[in-house]
This record gives C-alpha cells, structure tokens and sequence, in this order.
C-alpha cells in the first residue's frame, strides 16, 4: 500500500485526540502531511493531550466541538482529506441522553457535510461507522447485505450519519466512503471504563491486578482489530476513488469468545483472574449476542486486511499501557 | 376487522389535521372514541382545518409543534392509542433545509417516545413510516428484507425515526408499530404542490384544467392506497398486540406507470392533457426508479389488503376536490 497520497496534504480529523484519531494522525505525520486535530475534549469522551505526546509539535490542534457550526464551517475549508471519527461510542450512555447522541452523531454530521457543501467540495472523507448498526446479526459471519436493525439508539444514530455521507457522495458529489468499524483496540484508546471499548477497562484491571469482569456465559463471539491496522484501512479507502461511496466492513478472521480472550489477555500478562458475572439488566436489554465481520469486500476490492494478531495486539498494547499508565487511568 | 377497540379509547394523533390524520380521525370519532389531535399547521405541511370539518365539535383539537418537548411531555398522558403520523414530507425540501427534517423526523420522535417512557408507558403507538427508506430498489416488489439504502435526506431521518419506534418496543416496553406506506391518495391530501404526493398537484391540474406534467420518460413504475385502506391498517396494527415491535409494508397489487396513471386521471375526469418534462435535475439526483411493495407480511399477519381500487379512488378524489376547492386550493 503507498501512502504517498498524503506527503504535503491537508488533513482534517475530527476526534482528532481520541484512540482512533490519534494514531492516525501519528501515521499521517510520519507519511508528511499536514495534519489539523479537531477535538472537544468532553471528558466522557476519548480525547486526550497525551495521546499525540510524539507528534505535538508537528501538528495544530484545534479545540472545538463537532456540534459548533461555524467553527466547522471554517475549519473543513482547504482540506484535501477529513477523517471523520468524531462521536459518542458509548451505547449505554446513547440509552441515558438520546439527545446528546442525537446531536453528535446526526446533527454535527449534518453540519460537516454541508460546510463541505458550501466551503469544500473537493474534500475527501472518511466516516468511521460502526458493526453496531447492524444490531444481532440474523447470521455469522455479518456483510454489508445484511439488513440495519440497531439495538440501541447509537445505533440508530451512526446508521443515519453514516446514510448521510453516502446521500452527499451521490447526490451532491462529496467523495465520501464509510467504514464500518468491529471491535478496535490498541495504544490511546480509552481505558478509564468501558465507554469505548469494554477492552479498555479490561486492560486497565489487568494492570491493576484486579479482575475481569464478563459479562453473560462469556461465551459471546467477536473479531477485534488492532488500532494499527485500522489506520491502514482509513488511509487505503481515502486514498482509493474506487472507494467513493461504498460501505466496507472491517474485521478479522481471529474469532473469539470473551472468556478465552481473557485467558489469553492474562496469559500475556503473566497473572490475574477473571469472573463471569450476571448482564446488569440495561446492557442486557441492548446485547448483540454473537457478532464477527465478514470483510471479504474490502480485501477484494482494496486488498486490506489485518496483519496484527490477538496476540501481538494485545502484547503492544498491554506494553503502552503499562509505560504510560499515568495519563490514562 | 372489528374496531371495537376504540370506543371509549382515548386516542392521541399527531399530525392530527393532516390528509391521513384527519381521514383517521373521522373513522375513529365514528368508533365511538375520544380523539385529540396535535396539528402544528406550518404552513408548507399538510394540517387544514377543513379536513375535520364533519367532526370539529367532536374531536379536541390542540395546535403544538412535535418539537415542543414540554407540550408532547403533557398530551401523551392518560392515552390508550397514539398515532404518530406527524412529519416532514417533502423529499425536495429535506435536501435543502436538512435541519428541519432532522428536527421533526428525529428528534421529536425521540421526544415524543420519551414523554411516553417517562409519562405513560401504557400506550401503543403506530408510526407512519415511507417506502422512501428502501431507496432505489434492488429488486421488485420490494419486501420488508429489502435493504435500507435512502437517496434523501428525508429517508434517511425516517429510517431513524422509524428504529427509535422498534427500540423503544424492545428495550422499554412501550408498544409501538412501523408502516412503512407507499404513495397515499384521497381526500384531504395536500394538492397546492407535491410536497406530499405528486398525486395531490396533478388533482388539482386536472380539476383547473392545466395540463399535468410527468417528469422523466413517464414509465416509472408505482403503487397507490387509498387513503381509507391505510386507515384500515393504522387501526388493524393498533389493535393487534402481535403487530408490536413489527414493521410493515403496505402497498397494492395495481401497479402502474405514470402514463398509464395520468390517462386513467385524465378518462376519470373526463378530459385534460398531460405533457412529459425531463426531470428537473435536482429530482433527478434523489429520484428512486421503479417502485412497488410486497405487503405479504401485513397480509398473511393481519389480514390487511387494499379494498379501494384505482379507478373507485381516484373518482372519489376527484370528486372531493371539486366539491370543496375553495378549501384546498
């Protein structure tokens, strides 16, 4: 894959200090782009100053919240590229304040995409969307052609700002692509609770040396990908105009259920425990049961796929975890 | 079908001075129900006093914006039936004031289920959904596996609205129903322009004695019911407890092009003209082809089917119109 489409370009990222944003940044800064973070830094959310600790005096970071309107009408203005990964993830928190989810994940989106109507109609985006919208699977392993039935109201949300990308890209020519993304895990995400990713708390009582909690039988099935290969997927489907208006699952053929994953987490860590404890009942009311990816189309039509395993994955990001543990407890 | 259910029920419908609201209101005043009707009558909508004209002293009639929180948080209470047809339906005007779309088909619907979680969770809603969600088709008749992919804004906010409805049902409890309707006529539509059905400008054409205009080659393929087969649905779904959590298409097996359409208008009407116009390109780019639905499910469930053919509903229309112009025009 050659990256070389972004030496010297302007990037925008929304979420720009959160998990995802910021190893991107951290790939686009090496590749020589000129790179501008957009983050609110809302403390419920994943953004956090030390995640771009190695690149902050090479990139500009404006503070501001997807929601402010004219703030975005300036900022998309003379980008090449925006990486939209701006959100509310959490599917609990989406249940507490529809509306505040309503407003992030719909309405801002909006917004984003009209100042790219008004101010920057060559722009390229990427949309981080997610597996969530596709609710419990009706079959295993889950592609594009299976049918949206959210469970929970962020579900309902990124399902429609992911529609309106689309909506620009074919009828007012915003080149435009989505992505819908599994379990992602790795260095910068979230590990205060299980907002992002439940991995991330897991990672933090691991550390800590207390134990794991899971949720159910623990024998729920998932994929994960690594935050690394990720960015490869975002960088390929920017890069790529066949991409343009097309929807691809991200995923991994590592399927795995979430007590063996815990053994595998503490074998890599050399100690702990873990407990399988009750679904507390508002989660249970919103669980997808049994979910892994089938991301055949994105590997035939841009030859992505992942190249970390669980267990380098995990291995990394345990390491990160461990050095730094300081900024993100 | 017995529609004992309502008398003595106390029903609330949004959008309650609208084309479907007001036909639903007549029907359920003849039932023996106490009816109460939110109307917002913006101007560009579809609320006209006139509709309610043979019930005014029997129903009570209540002007407020679905998207007064505080308002909707009181009416909802102490209902049996809420019938939540209120919305923006113009495809046109969604493209170019996305925010108010977004304002009415999905907040004030997360609202309006809201006040129900929190002030009377003892209700069952039927929510007027649109075959606009389907987008354009990837196979005919369209059934209700058939993928979500909306070519307007306006689809893509319904498709929402709609996923808040089958939520609430599932994760709160509050029974509720989708009907995903397919093109509407009758009495009482909105004829001034197309801003609700294409059928209500060409009405009023044909009555005025201007020549219909067909945009395209005429040979696009549509389903019609008659407004009093939709309000055989919205009641038969209210009163049917295995309709919760469910969605339906309605539709008809006459299924007919524009042309052959207009020349039945025409005959009906007894003279008049029709001329084909290239799309005007801004519906062009939202435009859905052929479309027509399979309403097995609604059938075999519920034994709903349209009763009012073409030719018996378009010549009562007619005759509506030309009774009661002054009102509509």
């Amino acid at each position: 894959m050659s990256h070389n489409a972004f030496a010297n370009e302007n990037i925008l990222i929304t979420g720009g200090l959160g998990f995802i944003g910021a190893n991107l940044a951290l790939r686009l800064v090496e590749l020589g782009a000129h790179v501008t973070l957009v983050d609110s830094l809302i403390p419920e959310y994943g953004g956090n100053f030390f995640n771009i600790e190695p690149i902050k005096h090479r990139v500009t970071v404006n503070i501001a919240d997807v929601r402010d309107e004219f703030s975005m009408d300036y900022l998309v203005r003379g980008r090449d590229y925006l990486f939209n990964l701006a959100g509310q993830t959490s599917h609990l928190d989406s249940m507490q304040n529809p509306y505040a989810d309503l407003d992030i994940n719909c309405r801002a989106q909006l917004s984003i995409l009209e100042a790219c109507r008004k101010n920057n109609a060559h722009v390229k985006i990427v949309y981080a969307s997610t597996r969530q919208i596709y609710g419990k699977p009706d079959y295993l392993p889950v592609d594009e052609k299976h049918l949206l039935h959210p469970t929970d109201v962020n579900g309902i949300n990124k399902m429609a700002g992911e529609w309106y990308h689309i909506l620009y890209n074919n009828v007012h020519g915003i080149r435009a692509v989505s992505l819908r993304l599994t379990n992602t895990y790795g260095p910068r995400m979230r590990v205060k609770d299980a907002r992002q990713t439940f991995l991330g708390i897991w990672i933090k009582r691991v550390i800590d040396d207390e134990p794991i909690e899971i949720w159910g039988d623990g024998l729920q099935l998932r994929d994960f990908n690594y935050v690394d290969d990720v960015v490869d997927a975002l960088l390929l489907t920017a890069a790529s105009d066949t991409a343009n208006g097309q929807i691809y699952n991200l995923g991994s053929a590592e399927v795995i259920n979430f007590c063996n994953l815990a053994e595998k987490l503490l074998r890599l860590n050399g100690a702990g425990e873990y407990k399988i404890i009750p679904f507390p009942p508002e989660r249970q009311a919103i669980d997808i049961g049994d979910y892994y990816s089938d991301f055949t189309l994105i590997r035939q039509r841009l030859g992505w796929e992942p190249r970390v395993d669980l267990d380098e994955g995990l291995h990394r990001t345990l390491e990160f975890y461990r050095k730094h543990r300081e900024y993100y407890w």
